[in-house]
């Protein structure tokens, strides 16, 4: 009997951690989460970081376990939100960091406080009817990320894909396929295009309509950051992209805008995020930290909170 | 018939821009935003920078249409409200950006932005029965302006007046006549004298208390930043005044508090306003970004929210 | 008759004014003002620096009289709320800038701004049941050192106990001992082992339970920078300290929670202040700025808001 029970439990936990992963694309969706995984699995072998894929596994597990410590709302842990943004930080961290025993220990701290700090920041702006989206992942990796550049047993790795003066953009159909795959992947820090086709499946799965628009935002911020003559490497790792991604699905998929309206209000959020990220970009560049998700954050709370006054 | 209510609509609309253009400095007053309009052609042409007046004019007008768009009050339409932040993207994109089609391409979506952002600021600072003031300006240029520096098809313009190590500052009365003009027609990001006198007598049509203020801003801006050594050049060039004016008439101008107090507060937040503008030149000086107006923004909230709790 | 009234006045003011020194580490209690003023004095005389002892009690003396000026709530002013982040105010002015006449009238004039801050934080943060710690202070004092870099009159000093790369850190008991004080004292910006024991009594006379959260909050704090390889110039100074030890009080002091589940928050709280002091001393690295008492703000609002939403 106690061994049905604790096997039960092991399996909601497990369907939990999935779920977490999937709601990082706002998929509450156990199987888009495993789909989810294998693309970050596949990129981090592919591109020689599995640590990255280990992270975000154990990122996922550690949130989910301190939601329930804390004694937080269940609903929420079955749903995935205590888990989600500790899979963002269990991806940016062996990203980021190097792969020491101190930057697990980072890894799991930082991913352990990550169900309180959304709880503060969902009061927070639960006064605005709009909540923390992935922001507590964002803040709790910079502060790691800003900190290991003043603790040296930390050690900063060369970020891969990292923002150069680049030369002319590869303009092949194939080129640009594999750039704008990239934007979705990067969603989990992965630059990979096999993933990005995965994570199309996973949210597919989940909704027909977040996979369009996650599709569009990427096309969409990969056309304008052209355009605009963004830098062309981080074109190419789909850098410009995955905050729009995000953006897209965040602002497109809201149930009551419908129509044309919603698809331009879309459109135009999508187009926004990509000049904030090239905003950010420049403003982080001299302490050398990433934006994270931060532009989808700032530009999605901006498109969203109109639309929460009743306007 | 139909004739005539389209020309009606026409006149309407543009005296909605024009209210708008009256806003920038609180006066609800096509009238004042006429003379303000002139005053801006007069300094843009007068300094070799024609676009900057085309540019508050087109701002301006995209703001107020993408407010009727969107649907939004038209009573606030029609006070202006949906346009200033507009007016002000217009007058800032052609100063501090090469004047090509990618430029004008970024007032329009960036200015045509204004009303929603504006909305939503407003929605966030009603809880405590403040506004977003020109914030909505603030942070869309900066976007702009950041994004400028990863963007290689839009170019930043070498600032003018911009603050570099100056020599002594001419103490004539002469002078100081002109950096005091120059620091009230700063408010639209103009260097001239005559677009000063100009503005004054814009505000003096919708309230003579409000010129008043604006004087008495620029003054003890100007006093105060060459009492603490502030930077010549930006002196002369009125960049220490503009904040403190837009405080001195938000602050000074409240309705409720009269007598010596009310005049003591606004000076003490005039004062204020200066140091908030001294330390934002430097945190800027990594990116050589202007503060724009958030100086202004920063000290009134301060020194309005101890009212506004009823305090 | 009038004599006797002036005199309480009298008495009254400086009991404000130290239970306003006491505040700065949460101690509603003159006697335990007195006793941190000492250690001030003495940290500022030893350390020779006798200004920053001077500067504490006109800080402190001219926020308390402003708060009264400015009509507030007296209760407020007899519990010490009106004078603390003068106080700060006061020790931080004459610590980073030069002793100059423009130096002592900034310190006046941001220290008599301190309870119009603070009334128009707390305002602003009462929405969730926080409030404003010591922000005013450390915003005040932010905007006085950025703008002292733009203004020649007012000079910056080189930093004492600046965050340099240090060499290996100095691990006998005494030197340890010395660090764990000293990461007490810097609380007052005082770097005096003396002043660490001085104000760990002065905590007793208040809350004994205060007293132990501080000694274990800059161990705590001494423990993980040295695991994490901070500075150790900086470690040595206490300047990784005194913010966790802030922390320490508030998050591991409060009423409602009791019992281990208590402690385990508290010495979390403290630990990620670490991290947030090394992030926050790398932000602020291009401008030479210091992080004052920031990340323990920032660290405290984290921990106190879900405790706040009632979770």
């Amino acid at each position: 009997m106690s061994q049905i029970v604790q096997r039960n439990s092991v399996i909601i936990a497990i369907k939990a951690v999935m779920t977490g992963v999937g709601q990082v694309m706002f998929q509450r969706n156990a199987i888009s989460g495993i789909l989810f995984l294998s693309g970050i699995f596949c990129g981090a072998y592919g591109g020689g970081f599995p640590q990255v894929g280990w992270g975000a596994l154990v990122g996922g597990a550690v949130a989910t376990l301190a939601g329930l410590v804390m004694g937080y709302d269940r609903n929420e842990g079955r749903a995935g939100l205590w888990g989600f943004n500790g899979v963002l930080v269990g991806c940016a961290m062996p990203t980021f960091l190097a792969d020491t025993w101190q930057m697990w220990l980072l890894l799991i701290f930082f991913a352990g406080l990550s169900p309180l700090v959304k709880s503060g920041m969902d009061y927070v702006l639960a006064q605005w009817k709009i909540n923390s989206l992935t922001f507590p992942f964002v803040s709790l990796t910079w502060i790691a990320l800003f900190a290991s550049r003043d603790m040296a047993a930390v050690a900063s790795v060369p970020v891969c894909g990292e923002i150069v003066a680049g030369g002319d953009i590869d303009m092949s159909i194939t080129s640009l396929l594999v750039y704008w795959l990239n934007g979705i992947s990067q969603v989990f820090l992965v630059n990979s295009w096999i993933a990005g086709i995965l994570f199309i499946a996973a949210l597919a799965v989940g909704s027909l309509k977040a996979a369009f628009w996650a599709m569009a935002g990427s096309a969409v911020a990969l056309g304008v950051s052209i355009l605009f003559g963004a830098d062309s490497q981080g074109i190419a790792d789909g850098l410009y992209g995955f905050s729009p991604v995000l953006t897209a699905i965040a602002v497109g998929c809201i149930g009551s805008r419908t129509g044309i309206r919603s698809v331009i209000m879309g459109l135009t959020a999508v187009v926004a995020t990509v000049f904030v990220q090239a905003g950010m970009n420049v403003l982080l560049t001299p302490w050398g930290i990433p934006t994270l998700t931060a532009p989808f954050c700032i530009t999605a709370w901006l498109f969203l909170l109109p639309h929460c006054s009743g306007k």
